[in-house]
């Protein structure tokens, strides 16, 4: 359906925003590394056009607007791996929860930690393939699924175990919702570019050592098969992000637990598409309510 | 800051869409037996403006169109006598769940039961009062949350208990999220009309008997303690919906259980705003994926 191969939105030299085809060098594949791009017109998700006029970018920023979001979800316990470093029985069914599309942020912005968060222990990364709807989806079938799909970016779930799992009733949303805990970017690689999503190579560093390392194979439930089974009964709008699960490595997951802590640097990255990099800032200012 | 003492969105006998501020008779509060609106210019959110132009109502619409809805946030187990119906604890702090927007549908909308809620008994209802935000909230304090509100409305968070509590996880999401499973209306209560959102009578009526029958007084976490808590670390925006849990007297509290069926129609309702009634319509199309 996009006409584009790899969609950034950036704010360019020149000063205004734009949404973008991302030029990359010959040999290279992370979108993060993109300098250029060619300036895209019209609606994404629908009539817009790849035009000749090339800007210079300053930075990259959350490839879609939040106007062009609609809703964010996510899968939980969706390698095997992990399930297993969780304690935690393969699922039979998608575990789905949501976050706020407030959450959603750019590849560079900082991880904004409230005062909330900063009560207990708990801050962890979880590296995600994010898929991106591109039209209209309502019981779709697997071997159609893909058709669905605008493109596949790389996400950090951000998540703090304790108001997660402790304190949120059993509900994942509240620990796992604040503002800037879904970095996502660095761009949307068309489902032209990557014709395979379940056999990509995804990672995270933290603080430039590598904690996770694993591959979308290991998902339980693959891309189409997500889809579908999300897709029953419910329509999947051009604008929703799925984010799909996280391979094993996560400090819950680690003995002892390895949290995430003030100025940490963390990078997630998926194959094909590129990676992330964001900082851990633990608000100061934010009044105890 | 709104204008508009009951805001309404519909579809008028000249053919048009509309958001209006309803006119009601002297002595009515119930919104649904409006019939006739002030046609509201410009954004509801931001510069609008009550016009002088009289529409007619054909039918009632929704209150916020889909691209004027964010993020739709619920609150479980925040009535006291809910949670003991349901054998569990008074919860320490709001327990967050969250709906997609296509689950928002008008106030005389069908319920569509998809086949995938077919497959085994668990159909409930839950009568709720519905915040909606009008502007951006971020760290607000209890004191001033009501400044942040648009108004209030009336909710129906249909369930489905076997995906919400077994099937999904443990997490809520899916087995409260298909389309249209969080009708919405009949119209919105400016906060200026409804001072105190703490005291108004709930109720449900399920094929014309009463099912549930409380006060919003039963709420653990009321609407300003509930904007506040939530407004830690996460900006609330304008267009963010709040489910804010319902009484007691659901099908599954009682014994034996009382599933929705076919057909059945439910009117919840809610004291200075009004009542939207729906029926649940099993969806025989549906594919089996």
């Amino acid at each position: 359906m996009a006409t584009f191969s790899r969609l950034i939105r950036f704010l360019a030299k020149d000063g205004h925003v734009y949404y973008g085809d991302a030029l990359l060098p010959s040999g290279i594949t992370d979108i993060a590394k993109a300098t250029q791009a060619r300036v895209i017109t019209g609606d994404v998700f629908g009539t817009h056009r790849v035009t000749d006029q090339i800007a210079d970018v300053r930075m990259l920023l959350a490839p879609l607007a939040r106007k062009d979001i609609r809703t964010v979800r996510c899968l939980g316990l969706n390698y095997e791996q992990h399930a297993k470093e969780s304690n935690l029985p393969i699922p039979k069914f998608p575990v789905l929860f949501f976050k706020p599309v407030t959450a959603i942020s750019g590849p560079t912005d900082d991880i904004p930690v409230a005062a909330i968060a900063q009560e207990a222990e708990g801050l962890d990364y979880e590296c995600e393939l994010v898929i991106v709807i591109g039209k209209e989806a309502r019981n779709v079938s697997e071997a159609k699924a893909l058709e669905y799909v605008l493109g596949y970016a790389v996400g950090n779930d951000v998540s703090h175990r304790e108001w997660q799992i402790k304190r949120g009733g059993g509900q994942w949303g509240l620990g796992k919702g604040f503002d800037g805990w879904a970095p996502l970017g660095p761009g949307i690689v068309s489902s032209r570019i990557i014709r395979d999503p379940n056999a990509l190579h995804i990672a995270t560093k933290l603080n430039g050592e590598t904690v996770q390392s694993s591959s979308t194979k290991d998902m339980i439930f693959g891309v189409a098969k997500t889809i579908a089974f999300l897709s029953q009964g419910t329509t999947l709008l051009p604008g929703d992000l799925i984010f799909t699960g996280t391979p094993q490595g996560v400090g819950m997951g680690r003995k002892p637990a390895l949290w995430l802590k003030d100025g940490d640097q963390v990078e997630v990255s998926l194959e094909g598409v590129g990676s992330i990099s964001n900082r851990v800032v633990f608000d100061k200012a934010n009044p105890k309510l």
